[in-house]
């Protein structure tokens, strides 16, 4: 276990509250072991799974199974079940370092992901001690696999309008349910499902349905843009007999499994994108020296330089924010091993915010990289033979799954919002507090000769500012309708996730730099001057597109030019910036820090 | 023929000159024979080619084949051809219509495309007498398919690093060819080959050869991301004996007729982005209006109003664009029919800035449209039987091919100062000018009450400005050497872009507003008034980074306000504007305007 208490925050919290370096894990602090564990699942991964991925890829799933079983053996399979239960009970950030490594298996980690993350984390962490007992061991071990099973033909985003039914029996023995659920990834090779459906119509639960039990089948396997190694199929209940034992948790509280199993996915699904996205600059920069156009390796253009220096500048910050989440997980489920379901769900709710912003932020970051990746090899990039082309189409289904982007942006202002309703994050009085602060706020003008960072963390700063007064004013002006205002949401979305994502890599550039000293953290600065500086040109833009919409004449003048107050930014060098980062990458044929 | 003059104007020189509305064809000038042509083409891809794509995308050719022949009985592949060698010589403007309308038959309008455009132009435009007589007939009327052999696996930007070559036999009777082309559109299919071979090793030269010369072969289909119904084949060439007669144009002249063909190759996949991206308007509005989640349509949504709406705007702009070019091609086509190549080769070539910031622009627009599209459509985007996942991955390769995006960006800047250093557009002269302006020159600040499109005429007109001054200051401080500033050039090209797209679409309202009145023109003003509001923008930042790039300190700080000067944007309710256009795009379900 890691000393996990300084990064124990609450969720949400970084908007109102300065957040120190040291309360940031990084993947600077990785132990010997984390990194072990990294390495040795990046080699199965190489060795085993990407030789056979054309097979997977043509729905040759016994292979996805066998080698389902080898990750079981290495102890891949069980990092998130008890030792009890034959796990390995490892810490959150292993566990990512697992996930960020198998996602160069490309399908075959999404088998895995779904397996280990939204298939068995629902009996982890909510099963009773018999439902663990029979599950999890053949789970943890690669005896059997699981699914999930939430989304139905008519019910994706709404996942509460599901319409699978379950009745209980007239003797009490069993549950009956019938309905369809759809796009259930595993679901052509796995035992173990996690089933939601609602009892008497409405009581929304879920269920360990396995896939021996009568009256339950799976359709035909879909055709996909990409992840074709991923069984997707449907799941068909009819006249499905289930045993009363295997409800999960409580009648009426499948919501709670739903909502924070997804939480957990979203954020399993940002680690991923880690992974991938540096799979995309590791082929793209070494492509890019060995091609050559003109007589020269394409790798010294300009253009192509700063495609890659782009990728890295996002990757960073990606990776930034995806551990420190990890070390918030592990902080806040220090101790509470094995506890009620309801006491977990309470420590992953509590990062629902971070969770969205990670998993829109790391699924958007990817699809630039495999888009500029796909760019950089030019006509080879087009052909199914090159691996940017399989990344290209792997990578758009994040923006959809595990609820849409758009659904996750609009979490985090409602999330927020229901925090502060009920008191557990002072965001209204932060807000008023900024409102009397601003009209008399001087901010110190863009310093030329400001220290390493220090400008950057003013503008991380700033842009809290101007979070808590785009979001005062949204909320003073249409009280309960703001959440009509889906296009202020998003901007407000949006302005909180490039907080979180800016402030991310600068506390962890400004960690690793009073350990090592600023001359041996050269590339992580310019990494995070380079991000800060777009990330934060794009707060700008949100901030004033939310404000031309709700104001206008004099009062938006007014508060355009109290946005103003906090806007000035020295102008940077980015082409100089970028080459320098370009050439790290291209010198190291893959991402480096 | 429409009467062409009012639309002459030399290529670039939008640059540096005011353009009148009346100076611009625009779609609500097409005639009624022009939008019959179009009616047509659509009915026969909605009725003959669509059911069939299935098949196709399945590489059964001989349905492409077949349809093919069946679009040649109804005129649709001899439009560029003269009426002697049974073609239908029609203006560029139906062409273009027949071309736009195609793109709704995906793959097939590739098929379609690559034989009307690259593959026969070359004849049709360079060829000598008996050159068109033996072959254009064939390909006017769809007896034989032509293809165009330009890349190679190890030259594709480069193309004239071919390698190869052509021998004269001793007798003098046929030239040997040696090489393989890669890539080659229709090659499997194609009787007619346009192939580049160097002549003595270093000749670039042009020749027609036919499948059935002795040597020639081609290799298995490629596997590609997209277009799959397309044919992609290397064309190999080993001791091709190629008849003297079957030199197109002169030796040592290949480049002339390989690029100028590119340039219309371009405008022509351009002009198909107009359509795929209506198309995926209209999948996707039609898709909100009947997908309900919440119990509402997902139209609802303000969120997916606004993707609806961005769609909306940048398939406007583009659209101007491209039919503002196809005015200008047959102007300066005008009276040149069957004229020398070289002749030609002048009118097309002048075009080549329009013609590359219309591919980029066109398959960015396509890219961004389809993209969303799938986003609309959740995880049903992701499904193989849903046509937007196939127009996803279909539009993938416009900015790859006819051109990378970065090579067309590139040849923008590239061709102006070419032109301005022939004397043929006074760039300099107008950057010199515009600098002694400058230091004394107060914009008017932005007027509240402007009338209608005066503020956007305005940024058009500053956005002007501010690419002269940027390319001046770049050329005074680089010289010879800007061309290794590539990121330079390319934000240069991005404000030329702009500039061309913000322009067309304000012009071609101002010229409808001109005839019909504002009233009836709400639709068109708002979607200008939405696209020169984020365009102008784009410019602002473009221009930044530019001189952030160049300068630094005081210098910076002055160039940067005399920027300022021209920047200054009254601000918009974009979520207003946008509900509004979203609204008649799903009142219509389709691209409306
Ligand atoms: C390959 C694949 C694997 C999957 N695996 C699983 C799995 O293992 N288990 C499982 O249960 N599910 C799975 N899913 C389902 C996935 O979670 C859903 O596709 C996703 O939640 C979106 O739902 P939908 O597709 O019905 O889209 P919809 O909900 O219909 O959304 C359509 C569009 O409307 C937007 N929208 C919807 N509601 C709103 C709103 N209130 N405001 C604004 N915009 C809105 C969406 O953002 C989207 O753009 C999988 C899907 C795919 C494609
Ligand atoms: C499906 C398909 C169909 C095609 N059909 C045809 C056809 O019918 N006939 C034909 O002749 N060709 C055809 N092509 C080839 C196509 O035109 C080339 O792929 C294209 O020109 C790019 O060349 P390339 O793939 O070799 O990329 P490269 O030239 O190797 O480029 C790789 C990357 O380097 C960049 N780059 C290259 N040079 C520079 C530079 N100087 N500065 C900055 N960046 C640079 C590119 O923009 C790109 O990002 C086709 C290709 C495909 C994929």
């Amino acid at each position: 276990m890691i000393a996990s208490n300084p990064y124990k925050v609450k969720g949400g919290s970084y908007l109102i509250e300065e957040v120190k370096p040291e309360q940031v894990f990084t993947p600077e602090d990785f132990t010997e072991e984390q990194i072990m564990i990294g390495n040795m699942t990046e080699e199965f991964v190489k060795e085993k799974v990407m030789p056979e991925l054309e097979k997977i890829e043509n729905h040759e799933f016994e292979h996805s199974v066998r080698l389902l079983k080898e990750a079981g053996d290495l102890g891949l399979l069980g990092a998130d079940v008890p030792e009890k239960y034959e796990g390995s009970a490892l810490d959150k950030v292993s566990s990512s370092l697992i996930t960020e490594k198998m996602a160069l298996g490309r399908s075959f980690a999404l088998s895995h992901g779904a397996h280990v993350g939204i298939g068995c984390l629902p009996i982890v962490l909510f099963g009773n001690d018999d439902q663990k007992k029979k599950y999890l061991p053949d789970l943890a071990t690669g005896r059997k696999f699981a699914a999930y099973a939430l989304t139905e033909p008519s019910s994706g985003s709404d996942a509460l309008g599901a319409k699978t039914t379950a009745m209980l029996s007239a003797d009490g023995t069993h549950y009956v349910l019938n309905g369809e659920k759809q796009w259930i990834t595993n679901s052509g090779f796995a035992e173990v499902f996690v089933v939601y459906a609602k009892v008497d119509g409405d009581k929304f639960s879920a269920f360990i349905v396995e896939k021996g039990f009568e009256g339950v089948s799976t359709g035909p396997e879909e055709k996909k843009m990409g992840i074709k190694g991923s069984s997707t199929r449907t799941l068909i209940l009819e006249d499905a007999k289930v045993p009363v034992e295997n409800l999960l948790y409580e009648v009426g509280k499948g919501h709670h499994i739903a909502f924070n199993i997804l939480n957990i996915g979203r954020y399993k699904l940002a680690v991923g994108t880690v992974g991938s996205s540096k799979r995309a600059i590791e082929l793209s920069a070494k492509y890019a020296n060995q091609r050559k156009q003109f007589n020269i390796p394409i790798a010294k253009f300009g253009l192509i330089q700063e495609k890659l220096a782009n990728m890295a500048i996002k990757a960073y910050a990606n990776e930034s924010l995806v551990y420190r989440i990890g070390g918030m997980f592990d902080a806040g489920l220090d101790g509470v091993e094995e506890a009620e379901g309801a006491v977990v769900a309470d420590a992953v709710r509590d990062l629902a915010i971070e969770c969205s912003a990670a998993k829109v932020f790391g699924s958007e970051v990817l699809d630039y990289a495999v888009d500029e990746g796909v760019q950089i090899h030019g006509g080879y990039g087009f052909m199914s033979e090159y691996e940017i082309e399989n990344l290209y189409r792997d990578s758009r289904i994040n923006r959809i799954f595990e609820g849409t982007n758009e659904i996750n942006r609009l979490i985090i202002p409602g999330t927020l919002v229901k925090m502060a309703m009920k008191g557990e994050l002072p965001l209204l009085q932060a807000a008023m507090a900024l409102q009397e602060e601003l009209l008399e706020y001087m901010p110190s003008l863009p310093d030329e000769d400001a220290a390493v960072l220090e400008e950057e963390a003013k503008l991380v700063s700033h842009a809290k500012k101007i979070f808590l007064m785009v979001a005062g004013l949204a909320v003073q002006k249409y009280e309960q309708a703001l959440e009509r205002e889906q296009e202020i949401l998003r901007d407000l979305a949006d302005i909180a996730i490039e907080i979180f994502a800016m402030e991310s890599a600068l506390l962890r550039t400004q960690k690793a730099i009073a350990k090592n000293g600023e001359e041996k953290e050269e590339a992580k600065i310019d990494l995070t001057v380079g991000f800060v500086y777009e990330s934060f040109q794009k707060v700008d833009a949100f901030a004033r597109h939310t404000l031309a919409a709700m104001e206008e004449g004099d009062v938006l003048r007014t508060t355009l030019s109290m946005l103003k107050k906090f806007t000035r930014v020295q102008p940077l060098n980015e082409v100089a910036l970028k080459r320098r980062i370009a050439k790290r990458v291209l010198d190291a044929e893959k991402y480096t820090v």
